[in-house]
């Protein structure tokens, strides 16, 4: 038994991966799991693979985030991007980089996180690396799926086409404002502290600070879209509808037509933001971290999106189209069209 | 084009990501690469996945590492493990964390080590993921592999069985000392500075330091040691003999009989340790770092595993036996037996 109450540096690399690895169960496909060179699973003939990592400091504070609901985070990024090309998550490996002071209880509630969210998402821990670091703790993980004959690209986008967005936006901009303002979640997702806030705002409270500490991608619906060649090309927003759309546009060659006075403002984060003399629209474009789906969809085909939305309980909207022209997102301010500066996180920008 | 004399903070990270992904070739078996949610790649049945990380201040010191020497061992590592379970690596994402005032020189010098490495050992980069961080330089990479109809596992070992190690060990570890001692090489793997030593033993320092920044594991003999049935089990020597036979040891439920008078010390290191007064040895069984192959050898298949040496010119040595008992590294010191410590580096431990 590991003493959960020690450092790192008094328990050593070999008992930390004999306990992490006495709680990894065996997973299905999974021919060589944890404790080889390598892990080895079954494979369909075409495999997605994806790599992101949440690094400290720069993805999360420590003090603000429960260890088990940055398990589960680490976990979702990742299958959020093999979601976004219709993919299906099934192996993920993960590596750590720890300083020796951390608790052991840290990295144990973040497998708590991990392995709880793998399960939900029928994904397997196969294996990983943990390395000690002198800097900031760091959550990188590889995740492996499988490919279904067709694969939603972000490159196939065309003049003509609607832009859709799942779900609403700006949620996990504002849980981020929250957390500033000392609102807490628990390491089981309540909330602990409302901050500068009241008790009335609760509900809001709850699902903003959830939509940033433990957002919920929609997994199946990219796969929904792709089989019925709903959708031409997707992206999923991670980076802020601004920086996605730009992106989506560069790769697929076309400009895009946003109006503004469309894009979902999450709800939760629009009542906030009024309480505090903004309507959350900026937070909606440029926050990011929202996890959802930017889709271009043939315009015939979207009454059917929207009836798979109803189907999924998951709110659907055309907020634009794609039109022929250089790559830019282009925002109708007062009859002006202009072009919409990307607004979100630039890594190493300050 | 980007100002490679700049500072990753001058430039920001999309002109990062629009560069390296501009270096990036096409390869085969891939179906979407760079620049997409996730990649697509065409696998066999079965797919190795493994993940190792460097980590600056653990694993190199920067003023000590040539950027594209630190490339070449990132995908080193994560091919030597490939190859330990008898696989042929195939595709990798490379995942970096990056101080925000590093020059943007390092990053396309690491990408020349990567990028040149790759294509020697028939790899594609596939993805990836740019990260800023407060604290020191991670390269961090996940290796897809194909894994053939047998698999080279840990776990097979049996009571009799050869330990047998492939190359010299010591290497390694005597190339950090010399690090230490002022020795330095180029970005090209060429000997600029002896520190400490004179002229006189440049190719011994060059074959160390080489050992220690460019390692070179044998790629294809676990694949040909498994496919001719010649070994039960097999572990890369990434931690030291004495940590890597015992858990070899531990993984297959048996002990080891280990000969230290056997053990083969890299004739290297061990010229430039009795110029030091020591014999090397120490060095060989707790160095790490040589990323050779530690393979339990069925007795009657010796001979032509050594002869597989010969044809692929890597020494072949067997250095005692597997016998029953509790899992353990026994020598014999003067007549007396006695348990091997481990000796080697433990991550978090100091």
């Amino acid at each position: 038994m590991i003493d959960l109450q020690a450092r790192l540096r008094e328990v050593g690399e070999r008992a930390l991966i004999r306990h992490l690895r006495s709680r990894i169960p065996a997973g299905t496909g999974v021919v060589v799991g944890v404790g080889d060179d390598a892990a080895a699973v079954e494979t369909t003939p075409v495999t997605l693979i994806t790599t992101d990592a949440l690094v400290e400091g720069v993805h999360f504070k420590r003090e603000w985030t429960p260890a088990r609901l940055l398990g589960r985070k680490a976990l979702s990024v990742n299958l959020s991007d093999i979601a976004a090309m219709a993919g299906s998550a099934r192996n993920a490996v993960v590596s750590l980089c720890l300083p020796p002071d951390l608790p052991v209880m840290f990295v144990d509630e973040l497998y708590d996180g991990l392995l709880e969210r793998a399960a939900e998402s029928n994904v397997n821990l196969v294996g990983g690396n943990v390395s000690s670091t002198s800097g900031p703790v760091v959550i990188d993980i590889a995740m492996l799926g499988h490919g279904g004959e067709r694969l939603l690209r972000r490159s196939g986008a065309v003049a003509g086409d609607l832009i859709v967005v799942t779900g609403g936006l700006g949620a996990a901009a504002a849980g981020l404002r929250l957390l500033a303002q000392g609102a807490r979640l628990g390491p089981d997702g309540d909330l602990v502290a409302t901050g500068i806030w009241t008790d009335s705002s609760r509900e809001a409270l709850l699902h903003c600070l959830r939509a940033q500490l433990d957002p919920t991608p929609p997994l199946a619906l990219g796969r929904a879209f792709v089989e019925e060649e709903m959708a031409h090309a997707a992206i999923d927003i991670s980076d802020g509808l601004s920086n996605d759309l730009r992106t989506l546009c560069e790769e697929s060659g076309v400009a895009a037509r946003l109006s503004l006075s469309l894009v979902p403002v999450d709800p939760s984060a629009a009542s906030l933001s009024r309480a505090q003399g903004d309507d959350g629209l900026g937070m909606a474009l440029h926050g990011g971290e929202d996890y959802q789906l930017l889709v271009a969809v043939p315009r015939e085909r979207y009454p059917e999106v929207a009836g798979l939305g109803q189907v999924w309980n998951i709110p659907i909207t055309a907020v634009g189209e794609f039109v022929e022209g250089a790559p830019d997102v282009l925002v109708d301010l007062g009859g002006k069209v202009e072009s919409l500066a990307p607004g979100a996180h630039e890594h190493f920008r300050s």
